[in-house]
């Protein structure tokens, strides 16, 4: 039998949260193993974060990639794989992926959010060949083309708003009376003569040969179906927590999101959690990062507490000796 | 009578919880004035911060400058003054400077926290004239001399680590039987030989012509009282939240930090707190942003709760009508 691979502490998903604990974990002289699957999370899908503090402007790609290599500089191991399982307690968890087990002393959770799917045949089918859940990242390519919008609150008008600019004509599909969102946004979306406001109503099917060629759309109301022609299809219906995985380890709220005090602690001694991944209201890349680095702090004076150590202060300054 | 300036938010403290407040608040539309002593607070006190994520290495000054940038691009206005004293409640709050008077909705507490000073003669005298609070700021200015240090902790370790290099002779005095710190900085300071353990003692006096020249240290157990030639001074007692003047406006608690739940709220409506005054107990540039950020959201989505209107998630995405 393989021995599995034994870290002080394993966190899942590297995004803003899960890359700013590595920072800080691997900083302290843990041993650091972070688990995504990909590096960045949402992030990646914005071209302009005018946010961040210390950038005017940048994307989140290439701010996602300083956090990544900030992480390395301090010896956190990266690798790109899906966690699937993680079970054990205090002082001695086991970490599954599809390929191999790793154990650890401390679990930091910062996998984020995932947008919320529709659920209806063809969806599985057409992902990436016409489906999108994401307009920043791939509203761009359908200059000129017929788009459908799902979706009844910010994300979808945000959506609406910026296809309306580089589609020909917009669908804005949604299953209430009105869609909601920011008054603004909503005036000047109404004021745009090449948006198709299409309400109480849901998408039931996806169609097409090799990419998106149709879509039906059922009113809830009437009960009647009608088949739109488009080339594209916008899925903008929000954000999920995917914590199922961790429902027996760690209590989540209501909207599955992982609850976490003000010091990054879940309901589970020894495993954290960070970012969108938790009931921290706000989604803002500072925000995670700040969570990330509270959950490796935390985590940094639970395993000195653990080895009868003395816990440290965090501070300002930099010391490699920590 | 001068009518007062009126503002939606009024942020005391201009270090990187403040800012990043503005440039939240200012960025959502809110009428943000920022009132700080200086700019960058802690920060810049650090040469060589690695631990922000997304630069590699940067100085506080460098830093702490971009944050202020960013915050007066959104429009923050930014006024060098201190703040003697809040008062009012619930959406109407005067906060007055000694030249002025300003009113408010929301007020966002960030001021960080102060040097604890010793409280002995010759300490205000000698201030910036041979007795510092910062090692790392003013050690350079020792080299080849005899300087004492006074703190049994962690900062006065790091300070006697950083002086020895560069003094010809330090005295690390500390009312305790033993210094405590991470233990590779002890083991490393006790091994230096220009370095004189001097324990059970207090600083009694500062003395000197135009800088100190000599210091009285009273020793605890035996009541006797000696005299030592010191060019410099460093006060390294750790760091204490200058709150007396907000004890009627917020709880705090047995250390005078402002108690925040997650969201960066107080126990007084319309009254937030973000970075070092408050209870979280790390002390990070990057957890003070977070929070600067998360107490800025939760007064936007206050404000919006008076005025009846809907409140709006944070998201990644950069939107100037928001």
């Amino acid at each position: 039998m393989q021995k599995d691979d034994v870290y002080d502490v394993i966190i899942v998903g590297a995004a803003a949260a899960g890359l700013t604990a590595a920072i800080y974990t691997a900083r302290q002289g843990m041993s650091t193993l972070v688990i995504g699957k990909d590096v960045g999370g949402q992030a990646l899908l914005t071209n302009d974060i005018q946010n961040y503090p210390g950038y005017d402007n940048i994307d989140g790609f290439t701010l996602t990639s300083k956090f990544e290599k900030q992480a390395k500089s301090f010896n956190a191991e990266i690798i790109y794989d899906e966690v699937q399982k993680i079970h054990g307690e205090d002082g001695n968890f086991k970490v599954e992926t599809p390929s191999k087990q790793f154990r650890s002393q401390i679990i930091i959770l910062a996998f984020g959010k995932t947008p919320r799917d529709l659920g209806v045949p063809g969806e599985d089918r057409f992902k990436g060949r016409g489906l999108s859940y994401c307009a920043t990242c791939d509203g761009p390519l359908y200059r000129g083309k017929t788009v459908a919008i799902v979706g009844s609150a910010e994300y979808a008008v945000d959506a609406a708003v910026m296809l309306s600019d580089i589609a020909e004509k917009v669908y804005q599909i949604s299953n209430r009376d009105r869609i909601v969102g920011d008054g603004d946004m909503l005036t000047n979306l109404e004021s745009r003569k090449n948006v198709v406001f299409v309400s109480n109503s849901n998408v039931s099917e996806i169609m097409g040969d090799q990419t998106v060629e149709s879509i039906k759309v059922l009113n809830v109301k009437s009960g009647s179906e009608e088949e739109y022609n488009v080339d594209g299809i916008f899925v903008e219906l929000g954000y999920v927590a995917m914590t199922d995985f961790v429902k027996d380890l760690v209590n989540l709220n209501e909207r599955k999101d992982v609850i976490v005090d003000k010091e990054c602690r879940t309901s589970r001694k020894g495993v954290f959690a960070a970012g969108d991944v938790t009931d921290m209201p706000f989604k803002q890349l500072v925000i995670s990062a700040g969570q990330g680095s509270t959950a490796a702090l935390s985590a940094y004076n639970y395993l000195q507490r653990l080895k009868g150590k003395s816990i440290i202060r965090g501070d300002w300054k930099s010391k490699k000796s920590k």
